[in-house]
Order: C-alpha cells, then structure tokens, then sequence
C-alpha cells in the first residue's frame, strides 16, 4: 500500500482503488448510474443513483471482500478465510471465497434477517451463529482463524476491504464523466465507513471538490458526531433501527481517518423516512433496497441535503431485505 | 426502411436496429446483463436476465416509443403524438414525447393499474380514458389524430417501434461477446410481439443459431399457437390473466410476419407461476418486476424450456407492477 503521513501503515490511497479496478474487472457487476425521473421532479432536482443491490450477492459487500481476497498470497488465501457480519458482509465473503474456490466460515447473529444466513450458506460458506447479547464476534472469528489458518477478513476497517468498496466511487466519477455532469453533492450510507470512505477517497482524486455527505439512522449517527467532534463517538445506548446493515457501534478507525478529513458531513433519518424511501425506489426505480441501502434516498426525499438546483447522486449500498418488512415498507400511504 | 421480400413496405431490418442504437445512444438507460447465481444453481444451468424494468418509465416500451418520434420529421412531429395502450407503452412514449417538447395524448383503460395512469400523467401527458369493454380504442386514438394532427404511436405493428425494441437484442449481444459466452437460448415475453420480434432480428444477425423462445401468460397463447399453426390466431375467449401487459388478443402483421421465421417456439406459463418467479427476482436480483416481465424468467424456473446444461438468458421486460399485487407476490410460501 503506499504510504500516507498521517497512518504510514495501513491507510488506503487512489492508487489502490484503481488497483482493486483493474483486480475486480469482470469479477464484479459494472453497476450503472441510473437516472430517477419521477423522484428528480418529486425534489426538483435531477437524482442519480448507484444501485448496488445489482452487484453480486446484493450490495457492495462483494466488491471489498472479492479484492482483499484476491489481493492474498497463494498459499495464505489456501486455508480459506473468516468473517463477523450481520449479513451483506457475510454474503460477499462468502461468494468471493466460492469463487476463489477457498473455504469460509461466517460468525453471524442468530437472530440475522433469514434471508441473509440462507444466501450465505448458499454460496457454500459455514454459518456458525452467536449470541449477540452474550459472546464476542471478534473472539470467535480470532480463534477460528487461529484454529484454521484462515484470514480474518474484516467487515470494514481493512485497507484493501476500504479500496474495494471505493471502486463504487470510481464507477460514479467516470460514469458522471460520460454523462458530462458535475453534481452538487453525493449521499451515501454509513455503518462502519467502508463504503464511503473508499468512495469518499475516490471521488477526492477523480472529482475534487465533490461533496459527500453520511447518512446514519436515527441514534446510529456515531459518524455524524464523530465529524462533529473530530474524534470517534458511540452509538447512542439502547439505539435500535430497521437497517441492520448500519448498526456498527462507532466508526472505524482506519475509515474514521479517511472521513474525517474526506466527508462534508453527516445527516440522520428515521425509520419512517427509509420505509418511505423504499417505497419510493419499488415505484421510481423499480429496485428492491433494504432499510440500510434506502437511506441516502430518505435522506434526498426528507430534504436533509443542502438545498440547491444541481444534480445529486445517491449510493443505493444493498438490497437484501426479508419479504415481510419489504411487503410492511409498501403498504404505508 | 431497407426492403424485405415478403413485407417490402414496411419490415424492419438489422440495419434499422443498428440506425436505433445510434438514435438512441446516450437517451435511453443501457441495461445491463445481470447474472442470478442463486437461480442459476437452483436450475442447474447459468441464468443471465436483460433487467428492462430498469430502463426509463419502467418498461422496454421508452425504447420503441422514442426510435419512432426521433425518426419523425421536424414538421411533423412537432404537432405531436397519440397512443393507445394498457399502460406501459403509454408511459414510454408519454416520457419519449415529453424528452422532445412535443404534447402526447394516451387513450388508456379505466381500468389499467391506478401507478401506469399516475405515471403517464407525470410526463405530462393527457389521459384519455375509455372503457375496455364498449368503446374502441383504434377509433378514439385515430379520431384524436385527425383532429389534432398527432402522429399514432402504434404499440407493436410499426417497423420503428419494433427497431426501437430490437436494440435490447444488440445489447444482449455485445454483452455475451463482452463475457465471451454462447448461451443455448434466449426467453422472452410475448404480448403483441415488438420486443420479441425486435429482439430475435437482432439476434439473427449478431448471434446466429441462438434459438429465441416467446413466453405467454396461459389463455393468451395466441403466437404460440400462431407458430404452431402458421396463421395468426385469437387468443382464448374470455381468458383472464394478471399479465396485463401482455393482454393483445393476436399478434401483430408485422411482428407475427418476423416472428414465425425467426423464433424457435412458444411457451406458456400460469400466474401462480408468474407469482413465484417476480418473489424470485426479489430475492435473487433485487429487481422489481412486473407480471408480464417476469414469464419468461417463471419459463426457466417451471422448466418449459429445452433441458440443457449451458446458459440461458431471459429478458424481464418491465418493473410497473401496483404495490398490492407485489405485496401478494411476496406473500407466496
């Protein structure tokens, strides 16, 4: 990796986004930049989003997880890997691995959306559940991999994971390229800051002065008042949310690193404004985007953004979503 | 239009799909080819989907609508447009005449789906209403253009509109040679035949041999039983379907004249069928789709087509589907 002043070691560069380009092309689904007519008069402004609910195993997930993977010696990537997540992680490692023809095995919550553990042991993977209350995620996944020889491949605060999920910025800027527009800003979700610090990180060198703003739910918006504050905040306590994809405790440290100096900022929404959202996307888009994928959008369709006429471009992260809260989204007014 | 030897008035050629590519480039959404690898292992082979749900307005139908104006000349298309349609070719050439400057009056179903009319209206078009069992819908659109000078935006049986669809064949086809792929088959569904037939003129030349399937709700078979028999036939009396997009009773002059020389076969498919193959999209692609977009997909899964090992593509041709009927998709074991 190459260096960088303020954290030598391990802190990702656009070098390495357009590394993990040239590693992913052909591996991962070239996700287009979709124009949302009826949204964009809704807002009176032109939207764009990036749905990465199209990418292989249905988010952005597989994007990090395929380039930390690929990028491993040989004969380390050979004992397979380990991962925690609450799914869309898990799903993407486990797809990266299947394809690497490696084995995995995933520490997820036993209480995880079903729709979540059943696509991961799909792809092959171990599923081995925890009890989030009472055992340690971290604890267990260190001593299968010590157990195993498998690597640890974090969910988010890893710099070849980060310059993975940065390529979603790199698509953006060229696809903004070939449409010769020059938005006012970009949305994107944030749990634990992989997806936009890397996009974040991207969008710095191939569009300079683009702002990207966080979208947290409501009582998740650690990065928010970590940006606010300059150094890394909790959770509120007892927080809950429909985006399970987004309940990360605090940000990263190597993604807190990048965003505090990257991100114009940090907005928050409710749990009604992503039902609402998702709504919105059934009907404008015609795309199926979880709770944590939707956010972006809530955060566009709320007017959270800064106000102005200029173009706006939403990352859509995911859309792995049990029916029953997809059917519970469409049946509000 | 260059000359065919059994219809030289009006058959489109490869050479008009080629001429609409270009018209079209940089207007209309290029959809991507998408893998589906948790139904491609559920049907043993490896299934590729053409998503036209997200093109603009939802539908294929934007395509064909907008070949057609764009080719009309200035003079002509500036007094504008009229159409008749069950919905989503309404909201493509209400969209295709609203991108022009130019007024669209639609002649539309009191019954069609409550989001098709919410759309077309949204465009700017105007509704004209009509009742599907006692007026005539040719009779009110012709009378429409002879008092207003419109041009009539047929929704199938016009060499531009089938040229206009014929450029989603182009695009699956550079997309295989991109993967360096050789499907077995290509299944598609079929209501007056537009698509179908724009879809395999293209294929004939850029993918010789590719047999192209056409995929029918049950009761309206009507080009199944055409190929079959070699003469247009009616679809059943009284047939009922939730496939409201693909509800023609015959099939088009032209579109049937392409169609029983270049298609390989028709297939038929039930709603129940059709219901669990738009939960599968759900799940698997994170795409909306509509009924009549998802038989040819419900083809795949119910195993209508030829056995085979190698891979198959299905074009999913829209996403406008009301939320009630989603949510009953969803609802399904």
């Amino acid at each position: 990796m190459p260096s960088s002043t303020d954290c030598p070691e391990s802190l990702p560069a656009f070098a390495d986004i357009e590394a993990a380009d040239r590693r992913l092309s052909g591996r991962i689904v070239r996700t287009p930049l979709l124009e949302a007519p009826l949204l964009s008069r809704r807002i009176g402004r032109r939207v764009l989003v990036k749905p990465e609910g199209l990418q292989r195993t249905g988010s952005f997930k597989f994007r990090g997880a395929s380039n930390k993977i690929l990028a491993l010696p040989d004969a380390v990537r050979a004992s397979g890997v380990v991962a925690f997540s609450s799914g869309n992680h898990a799903q993407g490692v486990a797809a990266a691995a299947h394809l690497a023809g490696i084995p995995a095995t995933i520490v997820m919550p036993a209480d995880a959306p079903a729709i979540k553990r059943t696509n991961t042991e799909a792809w092959g993977a171990t599923v081995r559940p925890y009890d989030r209350y009472t055992e340690d995620r971290e604890a267990l996944a260190a001593a299968i991999a010590e157990e195993t020889g498998a690597t640890l491949i974090p969910p988010y605060d890893d710099p070849f994971v980060i310059a993975g999920q940065g390529t979603v910025g790199l698509e953006i800027a060229r696809d903004l390229d070939g449409l010769g527009l020059d938005p006012d800003l970009v949305v994107c979700c944030c749990g634990g800051g992989g997806l936009i610090s890397g996009t974040a990180l991207a969008l710095a060198t191939a569009r300079p002065g683009l702002p990207v703003y966080a979208v947290e739910p409501q009582g998740f918006d650690d990065t928010a008042r970590s940006l606010a504050s300059g150094r890394r905040e909790e959770a509120a306590p007892g927080a809950v949310s429909i985006c399970d994809a987004l309940l990360a405790p605090t940000p990263g440290v190597l993604t807190f690193s990048l965003n505090r100096s990257l991100l114009a900022g940090g907005l928050t929404v409710s749990d009604e404004e992503v039902l609402a959202a998702m709504k919105a996307a059934f009907l404008d888009l015609k795309l199926v985007v979880e709770p944590g994928g939707a956010v972006a959008l809530a955060a566009l369709l709320a007017g959270r953004v800064p106000a102005g006429e200029g173009p706006v471009v939403a990352v859509l992260s995911g859309g792995n979503v049990d029916p029953a809260l997809f059917r519970q989204a469409l049946a509000q007014a």
